[in-house]
């Protein structure tokens, strides 16, 4: 039997993601943002769901484009400072040490320590209320060797991406196994 | 130095979701989505990414409505399958012995099984490519007694949702806690 517990945001796991833009003067700005992912497969889209108080939103609005950095276990510090302090107030970048590189493809910079970077154009936003959808088309995505597996896909082992819990706003890492998709639940006739 | 991978759909991790629908007829069928997540705090709202060819889709638009539950460790098989067959050829709950039961919030059901649900009344469609974005304001979660901790909240440790890792199709369990968000990355001084 199940309790209501009111209209709450309770979905698991998200990703944290470290959005590039440059505002109107060419700065490079980080922030980090939780709500996101992808949303279609052709083209690739990701989403990316941000408050309009952000330093970001006004960027991606007049810039049109953005990068998603996508930071190890070792960077939980630098991610985290990222979603708590304002490019409005401080340059971030500078605050931790990290290196802004401009995309060759987009109209946004990333930072050089994030191993696995995605490169996007704005393609639309929607208004929901006090967040606004992005949607932007990944042109390319830049990655550092040392993550890569054989086969030249990202290895999530050298990656180390990390795995957030909104409601109790833990940052965790990733555990065991337990089965491949499209397959533990095949039919067994 | 980085390299070029292409326009890849490389974000990790994504949640594993198992959306209700009922059909024209008043059929209530479930699939999984890990393309999704929450994208508005007020109103409450999730988006799922659906391909045009899911029986969901029409349900969608059709209905208006949908829930998504979200299935633990132990539902693995269960989600997997919902994943992998479509509602246009077998009822899957019945093939899965999940229990149907009607939202009383919104025109969709959910399956008595997964103990946190989410009831959603759809407020946007756009047409992205192969995927199209939904968007449904949460009117109400309704959850099991045995998943929530003291403060009325979902226990993670409880709940045990699953961890997707979409570009290795690998369901993960949880790992360890790293730190807790606006914590780690304050300021020392």
């Amino acid at each position: 039997m199940k309790r209501s517990l009111g209209a709450k945001t309770f979905v698991y796991p998200a990703p944290v993601l470290m959005v590039g833009t440059y505002d109107e003067y060419g700065r490079a700005n980080l922030m980090a943002a939780a709500w996101g992912g992808v949303c279609c497969s052709k083209p690739p889209c990701v989403s990316i769901a941000l408050r309009k108080a952000t330093y970001t939103y006004t960027n991606l609005l007049t810039r049109k484009a953005f990068t998603l950095g996508i930071p190890g276990e070792d960077q939980l510090r630098e991610a985290d400072y990222l979603g708590i302090y304002s490019g409005r107030d401080e340059d971030k970048l500078a605050a931790l040490g990290l290196t802004a590189v401009k995309s060759k493809r987009v109209d946004a910079p990333y930072a050089e320590e994030f191993r696995l970077v995605l490169e996007c154009e704005l393609r639309h936003d929607l208004k929901l209320g006090l967040h606004t959808l992005f949607v932007g088309e990944i042109l390319d995505v830049m990655a550092e060797d040392d993550i890569l597996a054989a086969d030249g896909k990202p290895d999530l082992a050298k990656l180390k991406p990390l795995v957030y819990a909104p409601v109790n706003r833990q940052y965790h890492a990733w555990g065991d196994r337990l089965g491949k998709a499209f397959s533990v639940g095949m039919r067994k006739d």
